[in-house]
């Protein structure tokens, strides 16, 4: 039997059973989503349940994702993005915010710039007799756990057709290693995977830090760091693009960095394993030749769609609607 | 029998009957939301309506409260809170913006800076051919009808526990009792409940305005006024806090206040009587310590709540669907 | 048999056999929302379809016309408008933006500053393996083709009435006909009607462009320019009112001009024919006296409410579900 879950708060959450079930849910859903009588379906299991999406940091990608994920399964949807036209500027705790969402709500997804803010949250909420569960979308440099599940989907999708899975396969996750959140999220799912191994390819100067390399280390997660991407892309089975994190900057100091040698370009493909796969969490600036696109083993794109379906595969699986879409119509 | 309602502009709208029916429309509707059946049931009665809640003030509480409400009913929505996104910036007056909303919506919520603009639009739209609802979702300084719902359902729920109604319960209303439109729209309401007193309690410099205190000369509500809040805690049933109002400020002046001899404190429960309740519109600054929250007295948490279905209720009674929630299901 | 239509760029592309279509799905469907019953049918035919709204200019009108457009028809829908809570500021681009749309919608609704990006962005998705419908809400000082559907709808709606159509109509287009993306998109459709004259009245430094002279003597539309407004109102069966678009100015230009010759007055009244009507796209600054607005030849705010109701039809036609309105209920 697979876990249950409430809060999802960080990807080291997540066990082998309950990625191997969600993503049966998903590719179950996207089977019924083929037809009208499926997407009506789909839209009545939760039609009781309401969501406020908050998202106090930029967003498209991520917000869309769920948005439409909710919309999916029949959920009504507030947001709020704009801290401008809220009462934060009124001079509101984002604690009794987030309290007054839970008032009217059923579900909080969230994003922030604060690392740690979606726990407390969460934490908080656990205490009072309005408890909902919480979904972290992103929470500063820190984690971005349902961009982790998609990622993961990705691969097994990708992989499978080639007739494996994860286990055994190496993947390059390339660029701002240091502040990608997305990185952070996705290597420390790579313990479920029997023989997995993950290179880092970065600048010097953005290199993972200390407290990932403990982590998985500790977890038995074989990984490498390296400056040198040329060398890698004719190795790896996968290649996980990733954009500088420049909002994170302190001083300006991306500027210094000569991030051109960490871009994938239209040469690079003649040197990928013909079944490898290239992805890239979006949005992208130069990190990938627009020339790439077309190429099959460009998965970006479809994976910013699995993004999606996942996402309505998690919040099925939150509030416990999971079976009826595995074995929909009751039969 | 009760009135009939259709546009939602200021608290001395509403008598006693209203008070009555609404509150028990509001009852029934809690009970039916409790199931699943319900929800969907509520969600089918005006599902050929559309709303727009045109805030162009900031707001999360009374914005979200009346988007949920609007969802409980299956009424869809479009929102304006930003002015910069909308063609304000061309030079259309507000006239002719709202007399726009009502060409596609059949109700328009709206919260603004400026006193008297709903009445006005209101006004203007009972002379066109679109003649939609308007709600109030407060105007500037001066009115809050609908917080003003929610607060005596509060009252009345919390005092029907321990076997009363509002009549002869006094009430303290603190803080800027001079700015806060909750306090003017709640204190006009207490002509209704015979015996009921008022204590406004706030520094020298933000007693209540003329106009209120006539009013309720007028009208015979009985009322005091101090500047000495230590003293009335253990007098009163409830005690209604409010922040200092200071987006209202002309020249900084609320620094110069010393607002914490209006905070309640987590000492204060110890001389609260055992049934008070404390109520506050939120959202709150320090005028309640966090600590308290957890008090079985504290009930601005629940009165959030309380507001939303009251406004499923108001819309409800708006358009004539009330008989479909008290007597359900056709029964 | 009319033409088939995916996406909506420019208003050249609509000919007479698809405009006399859209015309008769318009009015079927404007009977059908008279009651509840048939409005919940409207809202059950493609309830499987979501759309977004991409506005990156300021827009009211179109946008709400666009949203409850959708919302008749049961479609769900997202927004962005504001740039700065999506990923626009992480250096995104356009096209790759509105790729990530498509992956997650069936129906992308754009308005954007920039001439000929909604061409461009249907072009790009045509290449893709999600390729999704794009509407084009208003691009620039280019095009805004469904305006002119809304202004042609309301000018056969009301000549209609009085016996007739638009052929042998004539129309005064008065104001900023040099920048008006709505007088360009309509002047362009009168190829349609037979003997139907245009006059354009304009401050000599706002003539229309060359390019759309040319076009309409290369359609052979009828046409003159003039700066005489006084002269020109007992004449024409329709005056098309527009505001001066100073938001394209260059080096504030607009201000030398004397606007107030292109206003239309009460005194004005008088003069204008009985049956002729007059429009305005809105918003509207002085070009038009309010006190006009009770003239039943005014007919600017129904033009408003058409253009719901023809983007209704307009959807409809794109998903091919037209037939299930002008045949309703599968009689």
């Amino acid at each position: 039997m697979s876990q249950d879950i409430f809060h999802v708060l960080r990807s080291d959450q997540f066990d082998r059973s309950f990625l191997d079930e969600l993503y049966e849910i998903t590719n179950k859903l996207r089977k019924l989503a083929r037809t009208k009588k499926g997407n009506d379906y789909l839209q009545t299991l939760i039609s009781d349940k309401r969501a406020i999406l908050y998202f106090t940091q930029p967003s498209t990608r991520t917000f869309l994702s769920f948005l439409n994920a909710c919309q999916i399964l029949g959920i009504q949807t507030s947001e709020i993005r704009d801290p401008n036209t809220s009462s934060e500027i009124k001079g509101e705790t984002a604690d009794d915010a987030i309290r007054t969402f839970s008032s009217y709500v059923d579900l909080i997804i969230m994003r922030s710039p604060r690392a740690g803010l979606a726990d407390k949250i969460a934490k908080l909420l656990d205490e009072t007799p309005r408890r909902v569960p919480v979904i972290n979308g992103g929470s500063g440099k820190d984690e971005h756990p349902t961009q982790a599940l998609l990622d993961i989907y990705t691969l097994r999708r990708s992989f499978g057709k080639s007739g494996g899975d994860i286990d055994g396969k190496s993947i390059a996750m390339v660029g701002d290693v240091c502040r990608g959140r997305t990185v952070r999220s996705l290597s420390r799912l790579m313990r479920h995977f029997e023989g997995a191994k993950v290179y880092f390819v970065s600048p010097d100067t953005l290199k993972i830090g200390d407290d990932l390399r403990e982590d998985l280390k500790k977890n038995n997660v074989a990984f490498e760091e390296t400056t040198d991407f040329e060398n890698i892309i004719p190795v790896v089975d996968a290649i996980y693009m990733t954009r500088i994190q420049d909002e994170h900057d302190k001083d300006g100091e991306s500027k210094h960095i000569d991030y051109s040698k960490f871009h994938f370009t239209y040469d690079h493909l003649k040197v990928l394993k013909k079944d490898a796969i290239i992805m890239h969490p979006l949005p992208r600036r130069k990190e990938i030749d627009v020339k790439v696109d077309a190429d099959p083993r460009a998965k970006y794109w479809r994976q910013e769609r699995n993004g999606m379906w996942t996402r309505v595969a998690l919040i099925a699986k939150i509030f416990g609607i999971d079976k009826d879409i595995t074995k929909p119509y009751g039969i």
